[in-house]
């Protein structure tokens, strides 16, 4: 199989922990005879540095001819702290996400055995949790219209919804659910929230096609604490960009760090896959982050938009033998975790490809 | 001390569990010699069913009227159904915390020593956290114009914020701060948010004021998940309505469960004080329903409303001594609990006033 791939390390960590996704890829490639083909190109802060543009058309055209993406993490602590900023790098993200019709964010919350002691949250409330997030990607509040007044007293975000955009990511959660254990929970705030009826309205109706899915609706607030008190309740959970933003961002938990979670933005066009951490820049540069999450991204690029399955389960087995044989990342390491154990970036990348033999 | 109380039981639990709230406020009466006149009045799908309105005027004018409320649960199943209901219960609540300018929700989350187990949270993770959040109230995505497309194919509602609402409430919290331990996280999506990017300008000027006290900002997204992961982070925490409302049920597993949960809203007018748990109708009018919150709900009127600190801790002390004499009810019990301690709500109800002698 031949394939292009552009690899967009972004801000922060995301050149350090992508190095690794591609590693893993190159290894993959050379094992199985497929050719992958790399390039790379700029997004975000660094865009910003460079172009002044946090996405350059070079980078938009690159993406679009490639056959996936893989994506490292966005956002600088200098932007955060400045609210009035016209150019800011999460644009970036936010513009390729539309460009490419990405309208299906799929988050996989992977729950590794070894890691069980590594979350705050009792091993018996997570053992066996297995959760598929589809989080909607390029509707909602993040890309309605953005009003400010002139003399700064009143700001406003379109929150909204089409139809279609609710069917498209409604139906490809049936069919995972249909895949899976034939469970399927909807969320939103349709008590209050217009988007929310229109939402929820539209799930009813899909879901009267999906006869052997059982399907649950659920106000956000109780999910967000209903993820926390019983996660293994959870199978496919649907729902809207921004609740989806804060409940895989809390999920992340269950898999006991960040640094564990891999995500997969498919809709329209090239495949866009990431780690869901952000771009870290308190620990970046200095050989501290969490590859597992950009390796665990390269897996989900085989299997989603490759289709190489088995290539894909190679990868998360290597990750598995490298929790299993006990070395962990500073994130996921616990107070008995051996110093010798606990390694940076580099060596945990290096004992994932020897995994892979 | 003569106090004019309204109590609104509104839906599901929620008449059980004012009868305990209103059971103790009494007995503080009689022990501090207050005089606590007690109304009674309609809310909800309860009034839906008597008037057609979720909110009668008839309501509306006692509430206005009365010293403070005390005020139960909201909502019912039929409707979340029914995703076109145009006449709503929560229609009731919105309008109410509207009509009384009830713009800021105080939630504390209070540890019981005794609950440390009921949490799906480690109890080393849990041990020693205490959170004050500071939900925004009467502004967000909740009052914004809402719009539905004639022919169904769209809809939208505003997310929207006027400066002085975000500066009245952000004194609030950064005046708790000062008399706690002076840390103050302010939440919000400002990376995407035009709204957010106002709240967090608004809190950054307030925040020069308050020159002795920490301030952060952080993401939503964070936050969900550092909630998770290490609640002792937190003190006073600010956050819009939206966000707060989802913040704060998660965070309720800190405290074990919803069952524990009191709120008070406070503003312009008549305070409004309620548990932060549902009309759960799915088990009310069986006894099950944990009292607790709606009694610590009471002891937050006569702390907040009535300045009775005294009094407020009287009741406070006793629910602690109810749990630490082992008494549950069925959300807070675990596998250890022996079953004779394991109260339903009148029981549960009756301990806390023998505790209160
Ligand atoms: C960086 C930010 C714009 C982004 C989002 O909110 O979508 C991130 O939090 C994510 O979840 O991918
Ligand atoms: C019932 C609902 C409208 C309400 C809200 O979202 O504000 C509730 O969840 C709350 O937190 O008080």
């Amino acid at each position: 199989m031949k394939k292009n791939i552009l690899i967009i390390p972004g801000d922060g960590i995301g050149q350090e922990v992508t190095t690794w996704g591609k590693e893993v890829l190159n290894k993959i490639a050379e094992k199985y005879h497929h050719e992958f083909i790399f390039d790379e190109a700029i997004m975000g802060h660094t865009a910003i540095e460079a172009t002044g543009n946090p996405l350059p058309d070079e980078t938009l055209e690159k993406a679009k001819a490639s056959d996936a993406i893989l994506f490292g993490a966005i956002g600088h602590a200098k932007y955060d702290n400045d609210p009035s900023a016209k150019v800011r790098p999460e644009q970036g993200l936010l513009k390729i996400r539309k460009e490419l019709g990405l309208y299906a964010n799929l988050r996989p919350i992977l729950l590794f055995d070894e890691l069980l002691d590594a979350s705050s949250l009792k091993p018996e409330v997570l053992r066996g949790t297995d959760i598929l997030f589809f989080r909607e990607l390029t509707g909602d509040v993040y890309f309605g219209e953005k009003k400010r007044n002139e003399d700064n007293t009143f700001a406003s975000d379109l929150m909204n919804y089409n139809r279609y955009e609710v069917d498209r990511i409604a139906r490809k959660a049936f069919d995972a659910a249909r895949t899976r254990s034939k469970k399927l929970c909807s969320v939103d705030k349709a008590n209050v929230l217009e988007t929310s009826r229109l939402w929820r309205e539209v799930v009813q109706e899909i879901a009267k096609e999906y006869p052997d899915v059982e399907t649950e609706h659920m106000f956000i607030d109780n999910a967000a604490m209903q993820l926390v008190k019983n996660p293994k309740k959870f199978d496919v959970v649907l729902t809207a960009n921004l609740f989806g933003d804060i409940l895989t961002d809390e999920a992340s938990q269950i898999a006991g760090s960040m640094g564990m979670l891999a995500s997969a933005s498919v809709g329209d066009g090239t495949g866009f896959f990431e780690p869901i951490h952000g771009s870290a820049h308190d620990i970046a540069g200095q050989n501290k982050a969490n590859p597992l999450a950009s390796i665990l991204s390269a897996a989900l690029m085989l299997d989603i938009a490759f289709g190489l399955q088995e290539e894909a389960k190679e990868v998360t087995q290597a990750v598995a033998d490298t929790l299993k044989a006990g070395w962990r990342t500073g994130d996921i390491a616990n107070a008995e975790t051996p110093a010798n154990k606990i390694l940076g970036t580099k060596e945990m990348g290096a004992k994932v490809l020897e995994f892979l033999k």
